[in-house]
């Protein structure tokens, strides 16, 4: 048989516990809110240690994501990769800013290869990060994968700003968190 | 509201006109499976001008992929990404060779930034290659991205043998013939 579609879910709590509305007023604020999401996905025992937000120009919340590969039994389930699908989706088109708004990704980690490709063409205008990759990888067992050496220059250059360190110490706290607390390692 | 689901699927085609049970000796004809994916994903109108498909260690088909990008509207959904989806959903598992054995991904283009990262936890013994990257760029106006400098080389670090230039001829010509037809840019 061939399998011919695929169905991906964010934790029940996204849908009952997440107030949709929700407004914030700085990158700390947004950057407190995916942290939030990050442990809470750790706490429940929904995922792996990381969250993600899509934001638009007005600073609305446009998406969430977290970590589901292990739950969902697939790679492509990070927190980056289930903001970009879940914004996509809502807003119906695959690139979210063709409506000539801004739209920032939030992540409480620096993106692993991966979600790092996936930036360049979901069409946001900023990448505003938590933890850095060292932090990932010297906290907990999962592997960032290989960049292009001017990883931020390369983005830049494509029109996607990239803001580090916002919150780093708290992100970290939840890389911590989710080890401390016997994670497995994805 | 929070959009908590995403559900994502190959055309219609894929479940009536594919042998599930195809198998294929070689890699030229493994390569022909997946350029002919890819030519009838433009002929249809069911997407982009590419194709892949993972095969296991016996040459039997796992799963196949074609972009699905304007379709689904999501950025996401590039061939390589849909077969390792729906490869993953099938048997289960975040690793598909988490059970010792060997999976190889076939694809009829070069992957772009975001495939190639995706490609680093899929689960993957060997990427095959058809068209290269020049192709992609100079017979279409699809972007592939930044990649490492030494591409290659951190795939076969991490485990990934890489093959390229298989029947690049016939997956050029997939290429051109999507370019020829009118083919939308995504």
């Amino acid at each position: 048989m061939i399998y011919a579609q695929v169905h991906l879910t964010l934790p029940a709590w996204a849908s009952t516990d997440i107030d949709p509305l929700a407004r914030f007023d700085n990158d700390e604020a947004r950057m407190r809110f995916v942290a939030g999401l990050a442990r809470k996905n750790v706490e429940l025992g929904t995922g792996g240690p990381f969250g993600a937000a899509i934001f638009d120009g007005d600073g609305r919340l446009v998406s969430i994501g977290v970590n589901r590969v292990m739950p969902q039994n697939c790679s492509l389930a990070h927190a980056e990769i289930m903001a970009f699908l879940t914004a996509q989706q809502r807003l119906q088109r695959f690139r979210l800013n063709e409506d000539g708004q801004r739209y920032v990704l939030v992540t409480s980690a620096q993106p692993c290869c991966q979600c790092y490709g996936a930036s360049f063409w979901a069409g946001i205008d900023e990448m505003q990060i938590g933890a850095r990759a060292e932090d990932v990888m010297s906290l907990t067992e999962f592997d960032e994968g290989p960049l292009p050496a001017d990883w931020i220059g390369e983005l830049e250059k494509r029109g996607v700003a990239v803001k580090r360190d916002i919150l780093r110490d708290e992100c970290r706290d939840v890389l911590a968190f989710y080890s401390a607390s016997g994670g497995a390692s994805y």
